[in-house]
């Protein structure tokens, strides 16, 4: 088995996106998962990360949410484009149907049902494809909860929500109000909180504050990877 | 590989006590499980439930925590003896102490560190017996979160927490404040929330009410006995 990378240049709502295949040719046909970077936009973690979860036996399709040329370097440029993204959550919704629909282009993609996973802005954009109604498995977020501004769609993914209890984007209120919204939608939810655990904990090269409240967490970055792949199994 | 179960009688604070042994004596030594059961005392669901976990390689003992004699048979009578045993949450640490001393009286049981699964007010004992400062290698709690009136020891077990996000008796207070209280105590957590789930959501007897506050969840059923299992290969 060899997994390969390809760049996919494509059109989609907003201009031209740069995302990146990551599959085994040899494979046959297989689920496809949507991997949603945090907000530097895609970088090497996430097409180490697809690496491995192609290696699970899907064809993952690592999103260029930002477009073409557009990633951030530092926190200053990365914030810069996630306000920019984030702006216009209709606009932005239409951005990640359309990446959906992307992911079928990939050679050997099954048809139908895939999951998503997404880490810090990208669980926002995970969530944001499920409340969009997208026809998904399994939704796998990594923080940032808050709902868009206009209802939801009937939602049929299952989510998994990976959550570091200390995480200042995601204070208690915040992950109440997800569990309250997703308990509305009547969607099958889970989530997982992680003790001293914040932001950011799957980021290796992030050394963990003193207060446990942004960076790495060995222990965190395990375990939601098993709870992540005991999701998949159960999700196709 | 034959389980079998033997009755133990045993004194210990408050009078009594009548627990239940549940192992393979073929089996040499292996850890220990406490379990836990609800507020109606030790019945056959527990010891079904023993079975299973023997199963996994443990020596589990099913932990009379009313004494000899008293057992519930309905709501009204299960909680006058939960009343009764909550009244003095000290008498009840002791107690606990005293049942964790018993499992090392198992054959086979290797000293040691072991592990507590409890369910409703069992998953109140185990975290009492955690807080306490026993030697437990790791603690599953499903349901109950009030502190006792005094300060905790220090803790050294791992605990997971299978929380029914619906349960009347552990409202998102609860739970925030549990978190709250793990985290300032230095201890490995984490806290599994279960949308659509209740109390009692391992009880297969009880039908889920109609708001998904009350009764058996399948799907929370075997996630949860999932956890618990890949917890208990960890904390080993």
């Amino acid at each position: 088995m060899a997994i390969e990378r390809h760049v996919r240049i494509y059109e989609a709502p907003g201009g031209t996106y740069e995302s990146m295949e990551v599959y085994d040719p040899a494979a046959g046909e297989q689920p496809g998962v949507l991997l949603f970077p945090n907000f530097l936009g895609t970088k090497e973690w996430d097409f180490d990360k697809a690496e491995r979860i192609a290696a699970l036996g899907f064809k993952v399709l690592v999103v260029d949410f930002y477009g073409q040329g557009k990633r951030g370097t530092d926190m200053e440029s990365g914030s810069g484009l996630l306000q920019e993204l984030t702006a216009d959550r209709a606009l932005m919704r239409d951005k990640l149907i359309a990446h959906h629909a992307e992911l079928f282009k990939l050679p050997g993609v099954r048809p139908g049902r895939v999951a998503a996973v997404g880490f810090c802005l990208g669980g926002k954009c995970v969530l944001d494809l499920a409340r969009s109604g997208a026809d998904i498995a399994g939704v796998v977020n990594h923080g940032v909860y808050d709902a868009p501004p206009f209802a939801n769609a009937a939602m049929v993914a299952k989510l998994l929500v990976c959550h570091g209890w200390n995480d200042p984007l995601c204070p208690p209120e915040a992950t109440a109000a997800l569990a309250t919204e997703l308990t509305e939608a009547g969607v099958d939810w889970q989530l997982i909180a992680y003790g001293h655990t914040g932001h950011a904990f799957t980021a290796e090269s992030v050394p963990l504050t003193a207060d446990a409240s942004f960076g790495f967490q060995p222990d965190t970055n395990r375990r939601s990877w098993q709870a992540m792949v005991d999701f998949f199994a159960e999700s196709f």
